[in-house]
């Protein structure tokens, strides 16, 4: 299996129950964290209701402006799951029974097996199976969407064979440095290394509430060199006694 | 204060450190929550990185396509913090200083203000101030755009604010039932009592890796009256002891 490489990646996160707020979304940083470790940049996360038309338009719009998209919900029997429908419409091809997922859910529901069980065998038509060889079920994937479950243990058990077919240009190497000073405070420091480093992407988080550092600034860049270069450069503007650690 | 009646919401989700993995959004489901509880639909959420541009144009869409719109994030003063900019240039005003922010601003840093504290004091021109009697710090509100913090802390003691000048037509009614039978065994039966229950909103939730239930359904409406008519329907067609419990 040759991995592919893809640069940018979108989230479709659906289903009424995380925007009503009665389920907390778990998947969206699993996602973010795979991806960046493969060094694919996760650019956009859209979080829509149980819809088929405004999940089709926005599947056709992920999909054109994206490498790759991932879905996350809406694949199970009953009438709330449309994920399926949705990716079909938006490239405008039926709705059709995958035999190999089929033979599938044959094997674990054995005689329990009804027509709403095989509902999950449903796939777009032309959709491809991904599988790896540690994770048994295998994944639809649509042109560039891959079609994942919502339930976060099975989410994040299909990452990995969205970790065995697909990798980014290179991985990113993330440093950090914990300090003592307060964010307005490091500033205009901040503004001339993120000045002299433009490769490098600069972020920084105040932590409130937390009696051992004030602020985190955060160096994320292609190699371990230009990473470390701005973090040298902004540990040298302050006291060493404000330096709480480093990552 | 009267409070302005709204039905539909969006939020924009603000941060590279989302995207990246390095930090798990806490903000979207506290909103919901809020939201459901007034009555008000929240109905698309976007998380996006720290992108002036970007962030600008999807502040244009959802504005002029929701009754309100929240951001989340991106108002401290580095460089990565662009929302007040962003959403200025949604509605192409400028970025202005707003006093009774700056006043603020001074009363609580006193003597150690620096010129980056006072960027906290930026608005776009024409947002107004909204303020609630049990939250110190006011809310800037640029037409129908709620901005506020992405620290889970404040961004929810914000929430007080505008649940003090926001309300839905009505506010819903949420019941649930818990059942010990298989989503895809259910799925005959919930086909027909959605079908007889237009106005109902019926959600299928399988719980995996628990031995207590298999399946939670949902019923959300706008009375008691028509969820409640719902549940007892589904009911009807279970056998009692596959019923663990109901809420």
């Amino acid at each position: 299996m040759t991995q592919r490489v893809v640069r940018t990646a979108a989230a479709l996160v659906i289903g009424n129950e995380l925007l009503s707020g009665k389920i907390r979304d778990a998947n969206v940083s699993e996602l973010a964290r795979a991806l960046r470790a493969l060094g694919i940049r996760l650019q956009r996360v859209v979080m829509l209701p149980d819809d088929i038309a405004i999940l089709a338009e926005e599947v056709r719009a992920l999909s054109a402006n994206f490498d790759v998209v991932f879905t996350s919900g809406g694949v199970g029997p009953t009438h709330d799951d449309v994920t399926v429908e949705a990716v079909a419409r938006a490239f405008q091809v039926e709705v059709v029974f995958d035999p190999k997922l089929s033979e599938l859910l044959h094997e674990v529901y054995g005689e329990r097996i009804s027509d709403a069980h095989l509902l999950m065998a449903r796939v777009p038509q032309g959709a491809t199976l991904c599988g790896s060889p540690d994770v048994e079920w295998p994944t639809p994937v649509m042109k560039n969407v891959w079609i994942l479950p919502g339930i976060p243990d099975l989410f994040r058990l299909k990452l990995l064979t969205a970790r065995a077919w697909l990798k980014g240009p290179m991985p990113f190497v993330s440093r950090a440095l914990f300090l003592r000073v307060e964010e307005p405070l490091l500033k205009p420091l901040l503004d001339a290394v993120v000045a002299r480093h433009p490769s490098v992407e600069i972020g920084s988080y105040p932590k409130w509430f937390d009696p051992t550092y004030r602020t985190q600034i955060t160096f994320d860049a292609e190699t371990s060199t230009s990473a470390q270069a701005a973090l040298e450069d902004l540990r040298s503007l302050v006291a060493e006694s404000d330096v709480v650690r480093v990552e």
